[in-house]
Parts: C-alpha cells; sequence; structure tokens
C-alpha cells in the first residue's frame, strides 16, 4: 500500500481518521508535543495507534509555549460550557498550519504524496484552520512548496472527516472498530479526566448522544 | 510603526530584508535552531541584527534532523562547483513552508499583520519554496488559516527582494549600511570559514563581483 502521512493527536476525530486510512495506505502517524495543557493527549495518541495496528507515532516536539496566544499553551483560563459566538481562547495561532507544514515534510521525505487530517467543520469550536478552504489552500501551497510542484507529481490533503458530524464520525468509527474509550479530547483535564464542561468535551458528550453510542469518556 | 514578524537567518538576503523593514516596520527578528549542518549562521543572525539596530532575533528550536531529507540535516554530502540543473541535496523539505508558518503564529499572537522574508528566485539555488507562487500561495494560506480570514483583517507576506539579481540585493544593502561582514551564507563551513565551492558560496561571490563591491566573506 502506497504510504500517506496520519495526523494522530489522540482524540476522537483523529482516531477515526487513522482506522478509515489503514484501509488505504501504509500509515506513518505523526504526533505533536507542543506544550499543551492536556498533554495527556499524547499518550491516547499512542494507544490509539497500537489498537488501530499502526505504527506507534513519530512525535515532533515544538514549543508553541514560545510563541503563546492561547488558552492551551499560555496562562489564560479554559473557558467552559460549550462553544459560543466567534473564536474562542483556545485556538492555537496557526496551529494546524504548523502540524500540515511539518506533515508535508515529513511526507516528501517519505515518498509520499497523501497525508490525512482529522479536522472537521460541522461540530467544532469555530477554528479558521479547521474549514475547507483552509484545507483547499493549504493543499495548493503543498504543491508549490516542494519538489511535486516541480516534478509534476501532486500532494492531496485528505480531510475525510470535514463535513460529517459529531454523531456520523463515531458511527463510522464504531464500524471500523474504534476503540474510543482510548481517545482523549478534553481540553482541560482534571487528573487525567475529562473536565466534561470545555468546547471540546461538550462536542464529544452530545456527539455519543446524537450517536446513540454509550459514551466511554471517564468524567472528573 | 506597526509590528512585522521578520524572518533573519543570517545570510546576506535575510539581513538585506531586515535593513529596509527597519525603515517600515516595527521589527520583530525570528530565527531557527534546525539541527542545521551550518549552524553557525545563528550567530551571525544575532550579529546582524545588532548592527542593523533591531531587537535580537527570537530563536525557535525546530528538529529537522527527526525528519532528514536533506544535505543540510542528515548525514548527506553538500554539493559543490554551484547550482546545477534541479532541486539540489540542500534542499530541505517544507522548509520556508514551516519557517513562515511559524512567523505566522507569532504575527498572530503578537497582532502584526506583515511578515518579512528574503526568498529570491533569481539568483538562487532552485528550491521550489522560493519561488513567487509560492510566496502568493502562503500569503492566501495565511488569510485562511487565522483569525484574520475570519475577522476581514489581512497578512501580507512581503519578499521584498524575489525578483532582485544578487548584485542588486548588495548594492540595495550597502545603501542601507548593511555590514555583509557579518553575514554568513556557506552550506558548509570549515572552521567558521566560508567553503568556496557550494551553491550558496558560488552564488554569494559572483554577486559582489556583479555589484562592484568587495567580498568580505571570510573563506578557508
Amino acid at each position: 500500500m502506497k504510504p500517506a502521512v496520519v495526523l494522530v493527536s489522540g482524540g476522537l476525530d483523529s482516531a477515526t481518521v487513522l482506522a478509515l486510512a489503514m484501509q488505504s495506505f501504509g500509515c506513518h502517524p505523526l504526533t505533536f508535543d507542543y506544550g499543551q495543557r492536556h498533554a495527556i493527549e499524547l499518550q491516547a495518541a499512542q494507544a490509539v495507534c497500537k489498537q488501530l495496528g499502526a505504527r506507534p507515532p513519530r512525535v515532533i516536539r515544538l514549543d508553541l509555549r514560545a510563541i503563546g496566544g492561547s488558552a492551551l499553551t499560555a496562562d489564560v483560563p479554559v473557558p467552559k460550557g460549550g462553544p459560543g459566538e466567534g473564536i474562542p481562547a483556545t485556538y492555537v495561532p496557526a496551529r494546524n498550519t504548523l502540524f500540515l507544514s511539518y506533515a508535508l515534510a515529513l511526507a516528501e521525505t517519505l515518498g509520499a504524496a497523501d497525508i490525512l487530517i482529522g479536522v472537521n467543520a460541522v461540530d467544532y469550536s469555530g477554528y479558521p484552520d479547521c474549514r475547507p478552504e483552509f484545507i483547499a489552500a493549504f493543499e495548493r501551497l503543498a504543491n508549490l512548496a516542494t519538489k511535486a510542484g516541480v516534478e509534476g507529481t501532486s500532494m492531496m490533503i485528505h480531510a475525510p472527516l470535514i463535513r460529517l458530524t459529531k454523531a456520523e464520525i463515531i458511527a463510522k468509527g464504531m464500524g471500523l472498530g474504534v476503540d474510543y474509550s482510548l481517545t482523549h479530547s478534553c481540553y482541560d483535564p482534571v487528573g487525567g479526566l475529562a473536565c466534561g464542561q470545555c468546547d471540546s468535551c461538550v462536542i464529544r458528550r452530545k456527539g455519543f448522544e446524537a450517536a446513540g453510542v454509550p459514551d466511554p469518556t471517564r468524567y472528573a
């Protein structure tokens, strides 16, 4: 199977993408230790890759705390109560641009033409870098930034969940055998348990309800 | 003056861009320790910023050796004899995409709408991520990736040298008072001195000749 780089965060969406990708690609999971408040998701990423029979994730260390500007990487409280208006404090400046840039570097080095990412623009926190137009613009960039653009091959950025509801994502993952109890979505975990109140927890819990699937999340 | 992020490598081009930028912006120089063979350029970046009266550069550490794929970051020889056909072994996969992505993250955090980069597509090594179409695609991406895209403001990526010859760049920098003896361009330095034979040295030396300016480079 042809190689692909799969961005894996340890969360529900990227676990589903990895399960999908394992059907079509030789997967190279890639995850990031970026000084995030919820670094426990790195352990979840390891567990998810193991459960799905993928290689262990390659971990890139990048210090986004040196840049700051987000409740996930600076001393700013995580908002509670579910998504509101506008872009929330948990938005991390240029995070998905950075993650995809590293994925692009790795893909080019591996000779892979495919990158998969679990962004979603339906049940999401309103981050600008989760929208379809962002993904399309990155794909265009990727083909100008690399040898692909000069040598006439092409890079593809796949975002297979981008137009699905959270319930549809969960249903798809259940069908592919994803064990969601291993995944971690909470932005503000308490002793390794989900807070149940941040945007990410609220969106996730509603997704399980709407999918009619018991929520395996361990809440504080 | 409004703030701008200026990518500074310690080389001739970015020193010229910083000198230009100091006339119009409150400059935030940004440089990268990426495991490069020619890490001595980091000292040059410090010296250039000091000489031009700018803030000391913010240094982001990123381990591109974990990705490899280039003569600058892996155990692959640096080609000698000047630019040839095709993309050379010194090309670093997605390097400028990564550098601009970090610059974008910093710009958004600082509230800056302007990023300056010293890429050049005339007297250059043939890297795909130095071409005008790459810069235009990144600017488009930047405006979709960030709050700017949602809030209706806009990010600009300035590449003021992109269509200049090396001689024109040097003439411009001399006019702005750049001390090119502080800059470092060589990909494969020997005891801190320029090798005189890699693409970067060859392009630089010819630039000084064409500009009719004594070459201040210290060669091995």
